[in-house]
């Protein structure tokens, strides 16, 4: 917050007082907070981990309102929250317009949030998340065989690791919209948006502000790479084991962006609408930006007619790998999810157990392809229940589906006049808005943990 | 053929010659193939179930579009296939209108095939499937344990009761019709295609031509009790076993209709467009028609709002009971879903394996939890492929979701101007209209036993 409110104060905003004023009260209730609760730590348990989990983003997206809340923007309190929860979830999704005229302060916290969230969601889904065994995410346990191949000597040492390439894509991000003719504050503030796959920008017209190929290439570049598994950009980065890269979700995520930027870019030019090399253009940034539940825009894609629609909307489920800022159902479920059906049929066929399924050269245990085809079916389950209480609020049915949807994974416009890419979320009452949040938390923090804390059980004893 | 065929002759229409001529034509084939394959019978086996029931589902579509397309009616041959397969898939969507003035014989034909596919599937769910072990299908297995109990002395016994149940209900079905005032062809038809969870209609308007209460409500009810397992009616009705309807599907099936019509009520009443009775009335037609997968609409649902609409779209997906007629994922899936994801937050919560999870008494293997999780997700996954295939002939989004949605879970009308209730598939091209017959074939035989005929290894050897 001070960083923000510095920025405030130097250009002679009086917001900087609110950043002053928020900073100081979230900094005593923390100092409270570990005063109150000082003497030996709690030992460590599953049901501290799942509790933290919520708490963090729970405080994180509380703490991230106060500013935009007390802030001169007229804005309630349910708005601020929804604005700060989108960025903190890496979402994107946003209720204020007239960005380009919004106080440089309030544009960088809003930014900053993003990139802490981005920070934050790899931790989850790299130290706490695999630990808790959650939805097939047990794979990317960082086994102790890894710890004897050696490609981090240490925990802290591949946390650093991890850390340097975070700040390493976001400076070369940053840098690459400067030669491109960014100016300064806008670079900085999309290449933090952009590596934390979250998609704030400063302008109301989204990444379409900026026409220029280089810009919308560079930025299709890094959040294709954003969307990567970041422990195995830490190892070739640090360690150059460059056969690494050989991830089965990569080459599938790989794939499918492909498919969906070739088969758009076609539908585009059989239907007229751009040249060759504009719909390419196009069609990758919005592609890589929905995969990647960036939620950056060039263009209006409602508007592409029904083919690139229904794509949008499809892409919207599957998000880029574990390990990594994106959200939705992610890659490497896929990826399960298919030799699962596969190895399914082939079960039918002969009636017996066949082998088991892999993924790479670990054997996919029973249990984790049960809970990767669980997740999908409650991830389903969960849009239709958001869908249905956003259509009770009075929204039309296609805003209700691709709200709830654009929420849970975390991408950040919808579809429809609305919420789609041309629109934002300001129009919509406290209700619709509070679903979405909770919408966003659910699938951010990957729909058990948080209701894991609705169970009686939970709480027993 | 012939029945309709006298029909027709009885009532002086030329339609009676075509009837007469695929009649010859089918039993013709029919006895080369007889003669064709004499001999010892092939050995049963797994990969020639597969084969005969894709075969069956093939053939009855082919024979049942002969009539249609060779008729009176000015009608393609990809229309008339549609017709066809929509009738034996019992899915109910129609591509003729101006039914009011169609020749008695072809309206006959039509309701007659989606009776005779109603039989095939309850044949189906109850005879094959589960020996296949397909999704999750194999816990309705008759097992031994079942023939010990002696609710039916021999095999066959228990398919003349199960026809029994069958031809009873729609003998019930139509004799309720007649009492509430339709003509003697109407509620044959009606009768037909009500037992079938078909849909069909001899009016355009559906069963809104009919806006007596009554009718309505015997309408309501036989869906509600043709969505129910048959083999539990055969039970209750042929060994007065009543306690046999403590199935957990049933349970569930009728609470979801209850919340689905206690929602759509309430609302319709909220937003003033009926008087509570006409409010409850039109819901728990409508909502039974959809979970049932029936089809037959009084009022166009599309207009009554985004939260109705909402429902209409999650009531899509559910589908009756297993061992009915009707399609759609299936309550029993819901069921055990439900018991999967709870016992997957309470795994998560102890870390360690917890005790398995039982739907009635019967324990549920994991197998089978997997089985489930993976068809649900499957259907999800095949639902988009197949509204991206819609999308690209041009069709709008909602028409392609809904569309395909529709198909996969032989409901019948979709949602939209074009194909909703109000609405008929007429207008589709001949590409769309084969993509959903893809989908309605796909739904009808539960996924896997359409796509095990794709995989390469079904064919090795």
């Amino acid at each position: 917050m001070l960083l923000p409110g510095a920025v405030d104060l130097y250009v002679g905003n009086p917001d900087w007082r609110v950043f002053a004023m928020t900073s100081f009260t979230v900094g005593g209730l923390a100092l409270t907070v570990i005063l109150a609760t000082r003497g030996p730590a709690p030992r460590p348990s599953v049901r501290l981990a799942f509790l933290v989990v919520n708490i963090l983003w729970l405080t994180l997206g509380f703490a991230g309102a106060m500013p935009l809340y007390f802030s001169s923007l007229p804005i309630d309190f349910v708005h601020a929250l929804f604005e700060s929860v989108s960025a903190v979830t890496t979402t994107g999704s946003t209720v204020i317009s007239g960005l380009d005229d919004l106080p440089p302060g309030l544009l960088l916290w809003r930014s900053l949030l993003q990139w802490i969230g981005g920070i934050g969601v790899i931790a989850l889904g790299l130290f706490v998340l695999p630990y808790l065994r959650l939805g097939g995410f047990s794979y990317f346990r960082i086994e102790s065989s890894d710890i004897e191949d050696r490609p981090f000597a240490r925990f802290s040492t591949f946390s650093v690791a991890l850390l340097g390439v975070y700040f390493g894509l976001t400076f070369l991000c940053g840098f690459s919209y400067l030669i491109g003719g960014m100016s300064t504050f806008d670079a900085v503030n999309h290449a933090l948006t952009t590596i934390a796959t979250g998609g704030f920008s400063t302008h109301d017209a989204s990444f379409g502000f900026f026409e220029d190929p280089w810009l919308i290439w560079t930025a299709t570049i890094f959040m294709a790479v954003a969307g990567l598994p970041f422990t195995i950009l830490a190892v070739v980065a640090f360690r150059r084991q460059t056969d690494a890269i050989r991830d089965p979700q990569i080459q599938t995520y790989f794939l499918i962006l492909i498919g969906l930027i070739g088969v758009c870019s076609i539908w585009l030019i059989v239907t007229d609408q751009y040249e060759p090399f504009d719909a390419v253009t196009h069609s990758a940034f919005n592609f890589v930006s929905i995969v990647t539940t960036t939620g950056y825009a060039t263009e209006d894609y409602s508007g592409w007619g029904s083919l690139a629609l229904l794509l949008a909307f499809a892409a919207m489920w599957l998000g880029g790998c574990s390990g990594s800022t994106a959200g939705g159902i992610k890659t490497y479920r896929f990826v399960i999810l298919w030799q699962s059906f596969v190895n399914n049929l082939k079960q039918l066929l002969f009636q017996r157990i066949v082998s088991p399924i892999r993924y790479g050269e670990r054997v996919v245990s029973n249990e984790m392809e049960k809970g990767v085809a669980l997740f999908i079916a409650s991830y389903v389950c969960i849009w239709i229940v958001l869908s249905i209480a956003l259509a009770a609020t009075g929204l039309d049915i296609m805003t209700s589906l691709s709200g709830a949807l654009t929420a849970l994974s975390n991408v950040g416009p919808g579809l429809g006049a609305l919420i789609g890419p041309s629109g934002n979320f300001q129009s919509l009452g406290d209700v619709a808005l509070s679903i979405l949040i909770v919408g966003m938390v659910l699938g951010r923090l990957e729909i058990a943990t948080v209701l894991m804390l609705l169970t009686p059980l939970f709480w027993r004893r």
